[in-house]
């Protein structure tokens, strides 16, 4: 097989599932998975997301009577301190966190594996990722997240509802308004999709545990859910 | 009259309404009017879009295979030139040009009068824009553009269509969404819009033809629109 | 009373007692009194450690394997944190973090009120504040910690030991050598205390609890622990 | 064929032939050659010149009285455009314009292809060229622009003017000197010669319209003028 | 007297005359005629060169087979190491030496008193102080050199010579081609004199011993020799 | 014979052992060697001290007034010019010194060869390389310096002084303390030796005199001293 290059969004849960908290024994597994990746010569851009340690910080941001913007600004640092603790985790990898999509593209050429966290206030790390997506061309981009991927409606309220193996960017929309209507945490907001629905990069949303998910997606074998665009002049 | 924190956003096709030209008439008035607020000590951000120069290269990064992510840098780097004219026109402004709301809060306190472009691809400069006001908490953000305000509906369509004076976030969501459908450039994106509905920022959006628009705008003279949001605590 | 340059060290418990989590009724009395010092036009440096979440992050980096330097790197990541923190509570103080002593030249001529955390591996916030004071010749540097002071010996194990009104660089070094033997955690690392014997800045070491205690270090009111030095020149 | 490294000088002319507009054709077949010079393993530094839109933004900034050192960073700024649509139209490309030669030297060792425009107001893009190959110690130095090569005289006043092969650096001085008095716009500017004259850097002027002359420049086929140096100790 | 935008280029000869040494005496009187600037509250840009120190480390690396490109980056890195002590000397300058033109842009609006070496290979710092003056659209620049003023020929080999008081730049520019020819160090290079040229500002060459004669020239007392340049406009 | 990843620190004695002067017969001799390693496949990074050029400098500073603190920054410039030269001498290393262990990490991915001088005030450039050593994991650090290795007491007063071929590392901080009594200039700092400590990191002390011993020194033939640590959990 030959090499590819990958986005890797892995959501806050899945490594801070507690304030102040890391879950080494996830990162394990998924240092493990993606030393896998990296054996097999892939060229990698992993997001990570802040978690309940940037939660709490925000929460008490907020106490403290800081803006929106500045509590945005502590959950991003909190996010690139988890990039840091999987880039030192990662052997090979850029041990700098590049702090916008500009500054990326400076090392991207010249580092196999780079990882980064959030970039700028009012956007969240699944727009990070499918920035960094878009700028490097990635044959794939995989959003690891803490549910098995995308349903037809709320899964925890709605017993009948269904995974969908394959998903039209459109349906997708479509279910995103119907599901931030029931006040669930949203896995893609408007801005992620509008850039994904211009730029049509191959995405799959995974459940991040077990990390052998993130392998699956990788390699094209089913898991979770991938989202599929309209075809270009019936190509 | 006390100092005030402005963000102002001039349109791009007021700076550059042909490709390759810049209006040096309107630009000339410009300076004279941001001098006049310089003079009256208020700080200034203001963030200049690409106009006809960007839409003409994005034209030729089209013809050239480039993806919508390069077209969008090639853009902001237009918008950036932009703002370098403004700069060197108006003394006593820093003469660099941060690239990122980040970069800007270095320069922020010791420099009373900066001049930014575009920040990231996937975003408008008006989002840049309402960052900026959002990261120095502005007293007023004006988006100066060519239309007199926000209108019921498109006035170049629709007879009937009337300017609001003051419009709420929520109407004016509704209205964008509406003027879309039918395919006219909307003054703010959907990203814009909710970091300015988070943040509750002062913002009025007028014709930046003639300047003294911007001035009224200021000094709180009636004239475009005002966006208003729903009150905090009955207050 | 004329405006002094300070150098104020924060410790990390104070701001974060627990991993995770931030004292925010603390940071809320510590702003006051810094809007105290800002208001009186001192100019301040403020040094923040990672206190209790740099600590278990550096705890879970352990278990993952991660070299010593790599850990150190982690807790300044947090430190920067909880600079940030800080920075966005304090008006009018620079809304970025310099990562060393050179990045701070850079501003601290023109931002009258600078937050900082860690600066490098293998480095305590100790000697960060230290480096900090002695670079911009501060008049002086306080010691913000979760003890009432320097004592003779270990308060908490000899209930002889005795609060020091006032203690000489000579022997605070041997009562840290003593201390360190007992396996409590120093105030003072060796590089703190060997920049300090050059520089002869003036130094005070009191508890940060309640921050009123800052205040009257600031305008010579008698608190905590003075270290002094040999005279110069019998001056 | 052994690789080599290469600076290849763009003239702004040759790809923004009118303000505002660039010349997409043209761009698409100077892409293919470039390619060709990556397939066959060069390394390349390549300087983009910011022709009729840098000269037509420096007419209004003229207008607006800017001075002369802030005409030229407008002309920088458009060369800086030019050189990032060039990178991104490259596959392989450095993602970055490095703004001065030290900048440069930080990507050089670590990207294969680099693009960057001006440096630096005083300055020609021939000058950035020149600076560049005596950074790299570049095996060849290529000016491609829109004559075919130096020329005894000003062909289009002289028609006796006779295309040289090969001349010394000294008579294209005395060349210059003269072309001067005429009022055209010299190839060389005294800078870019005298940097030229102590490196003795192989160069040689090719029009840039076919790219193919590029191509031949590089392997040593006879196009253009060649510039020649004194011999060195007899060698 | 109100205050003035000053650039000031101290000789590397008169700062460091032996290769190693600095001459501390002289450094400590210049120290005071600019700290009694500071006073009067003119701002200043001062460049420094790299003297005997360059001198000798160049040769050294002439020896190494360094090119002439990587001496002149030695010769400029000796000159910020000067420019870095005169920095620590001067009580209120900024303790960081820009790199470029482009950098220092982002400093001179915060700071009052910058010191800066050389820029770029194959560029004096003469030239360095000319853009500089440019940039900020200095009232005055002033070449501490350690000759009297410019002559009409060279006066240690022509008993004839005499100094002017004031010299129009084309003579000023013929006298150096003459003595260039006699092998002398020139005052100007032909890159400073043409930007000083197309700017016009005013240019006095003082000898820097004492630096007295660098507070005369401010003052606007007769020293040295002052550059004139044609009317504009018969003004 | 597999690569290693390798730090060598130049004792600035070597490499300037008079003031505004260079050894350049020894730095030839150095370079021969470190384009050995580099053709081995070896990667280094090299850390060059200041040496007596730095030591006139400092003195100047202290006769100027200048703080310890600023006295420390120009020894710093002093060994980072001491880099650029050997930066420039060797072919394939990054023409760039970083300034911090942090900047270091930009670039140790994409280049096999850096150098760099001190890195922050308070610290010397063993500690530096010792820093360096840790944050890459090397594989050795060799301590190029003028003395054959470590003694059991200062030969240049006890004849019965004796080389040690192996030297436990709490030995050597005891003969440290010692020899510092005795007012000689210790090889390692108190914060070298604690990081070294904490790291384990294999370090071999040479005569880098001549450099032939560095290469012994990483080829495992005996030479100079060998500091080894306490075994872990008996392994």
């Amino acid at each position: 097989m030959y090499s590819l290059k990958l986005v890797l969004k892995i959501s806050g849960h899945l490594l801070s599932p507690k304030a102040g908290a890391l879950d080494v024994c996830y990162i394990k597994e998924l240092v493990k998975a993606l030393k896998q990746l990296v054996k097999e010569r892939h060229r990698l851009i992993v997001v990570t997301g802040g978690g309940e340690t940037a939660r709490e910080y925000i929460r008490a941001g907020e106490k403290l009577g800081l803006t929106e913007y500045h509590k945005d600004r502590i959950g991003i640092s909190v996010s690139r301190l988890h990039a840091l603790v999987l880039a030192f985790s990662l052997p090979g990898s850029l041990k700098h966190i590049p702090h916008s999509v500009e500054e990326l593209e400076r090392y991207v050429k010249a580092n196999k594996v780079i990882v980064v966290g959030g970039f700028e206030p009012g956007q969240s790390t699944t727009t990070v990722a499918v920035l960094c997506a878009e700028a490097v061309n990635a044959d794939k981009l995989i959003i690891a997240t803490n549910v098995d991927g995308i349903y037809t409606s709320d899964p925890r309220r709605d017993p009948s509802a269904r995974l969908l193996e394959k998903v039209h960017v459109d349906e997708l929309e479509r279910i995103l308004t119907l599901s931030q209507l029931a006040g669930t945490y949203p896995l893609f907001d408007r801005l992620s999709l509008s850039i994904l629905k211009r730029s049509r990069i191959r995405t799959i949303v995974v459940n991040g545990k077990p990390p052998e998910n993130i392998l699956k997606a990788v390699q094209g074998v089913k898991v979770g859910s991938e989202i599929v665009f309209k075809s270009r002049c019936n190509n």
